[in-house]
């Protein structure tokens, strides 16, 4: 069981499969020979794009907007400290470093179909497991009086191959971010996320707003899960997608404290150790969550729906 | 030396170091600790959205959209064949399949500064090398008459370390792919190219039509790119960005012919093996030239190219 209440392994003809199953079946998405990971169709997609250009608005000019690619380099990512909270979530890209004579080596296991990829070195970097968190190292510094407002977008990987469409192994997130003082930024997570939710459930979505429970890992995790529920520092935004019992987050809201500002140098104008929060739109589940509320096909969505997404 | 005659380490002080700094300089390109991975500013992305609205319109209602996340299914990489070809650029993801026991001896490693990727296990994924390598597992079977046409958006990945700006480790690449009769593959190859540098042509960039002449590695590979060069299989459109000498790579024509058709099982109407050929262009490599040209700048740039890439 995970932070959702989702079990990682589900049967066939369950709600998760049965909604997975129709949308290969209508063509939405295209299976890819791996679990969790799709192809989008055009149709799928349109929605991706019309909510992220929903999210930018949201966020508006006050937000510097960053891209990042999907890979993250390995000395920020152990700075976030993930791998000790989430090691079985994480993705390292290994690479092949020999030359001429291991490749002879790499081509002969490939050819038997052995385990090639244990031929490999590590490289200098892992994939994003958050799209914030590329952002700190880039923000390291003195910050300006107000602090910062940023907007990232990314590819997000986390391994937990599942038949349920809402839990991808790669996915998208579309963050709005605040660096600065603590008190604006415990307050900017509160109101951020309450805007952010009220524009989720004008989409048609019924919305509830319950402290999250990561999936921290192993037994030491119990202890990180129960001081995060605690101290109230992250809340998710959950709607029902093929479970009213165990409905799905869509987006989240967290209060990441020093956590960031610490390890990556960000300090406030006056020279303290800055705080940042974010909300985290999971743009691929608010897709989904659309799709199995209002049918497969966004050109039958109802008309408020649509003039909020294609207006 | 590489495809395009770009030295994989570069001096500072050389042309590649310098249009670097500027970009970094004016913002439009932010440094992430890993060299060859960036984040991009709201400048820059709009340059890339604005040429991947441009290639949608090149390809037209014929072509079926589809976007991939960036990692690829395993069997799906295995049966490209890019292993044999290109080792030293592919990456391959690695995860944690341990319990709490393997989570401390990890988390000790991790803490002591040591080599804690050694202690993962490769997952059933790697990095997408190329955007269309995915599309042909979904293609599979038989085409209707008259072949698919398919555009394809995706993140790419090719572990290459450089201080060349236009030498990205994480790139996006956008491809306009035709599959099905042989001479049909044959000639979209050669037509959509050279509609495609016509266009790039519209943008200001000098462009010029050459062999391509892939870095395909170690012994073996001189005899592929020798063979790849005698038979014509894949064009490059270049120009000069840093070098008038050693223009970049920013569009390739390549003819796959039964090199995907084959391994993934997709047969013409009539039942035979059947061809492929795709335009790909390198959104990033576009923008940088374009940057490079025209000034780093996109809100002055010449009104025939604005308009060309925002009407």
């Amino acid at each position: 069981m995970t932070a959702t209440g989702v079990p990682q392994v589900l049967d066939a003809g369950t709600p998760y499969e049965e909604f997975r199953a129709a949308l290969l079946a209508d063509g939405l998405l295209y299976e890819t020979g791996a679990r969790g990971v799709y192809g989008y169709s055009a149709r799928y997609q349109s929605v991706v794009a019309a909510l992220d250009r929903l999210i930018t608005t949201l966020g508006g000019d006050l937000f510097e907007m960053v891209t990042f690619p999907p890979v993250l380099a390995r000395p920020t990512f152990d700075r976030t400290d993930y791998l000790r909270s989430f090691p079985d979530l994480m993705g390292s890209v290994h690479v092949f470093r020999g030359g001429d004579r291991e490749h002879r080596l790499l081509a002969r296991r490939y050819d038997e179909g052995g385990d090639w990829p244990e031929l490999l070195d590590p490289s200098e970097v892992v994939l994003s497991s958050a799209a914030c968190h590329p952002l700190y190292a880039l923000a390291s510094g003195n910050l300006p009086r107000g602090g910062r407002h940023f907007e990232i977008q990314n590819w997000c990987f986390r391994h937990e191959p599942s038949v349920d469409p809402a839990r991808m192994v790669a996915f998208r997130m579309h963050e709005l971010v605040f660096i600065g003082e603590p008190g604006a930024a415990q307050q900017y997570r509160d109101t951020m996320l309450d805007t952010s939710v009220e524009q989720l459930a004008a989409l048609g979505l019924p919305m509830e707003v319950v402290p999250a429970n990561d999936p921290f890992f192993g037994r030491v995790g119990t202890i990180l899960a129960t001081s995060q529920l605690e101290e109230n520092l992250k809340l998710e935004g959950v709607t029902p997608i093929c479970s009213e019992q165990r409905p799905t987050a869509i987006i989240s809201g967290n209060c990441a404290r020093d956590h960031f500002g610490g390890p990556f140098g960000i300090t406030t104008a006056d020279g303290a150790v800055a705080h940042s929060a974010c909300v985290a739109f999971g743009v691929d589940r608010i897709t989904l969550a659309l799709l199995h509320r209002h049918g497969l096909d966004p050109s039958k969505w109802p008309g408020q729906v649509r003039r909020r997404l294609w207006r």
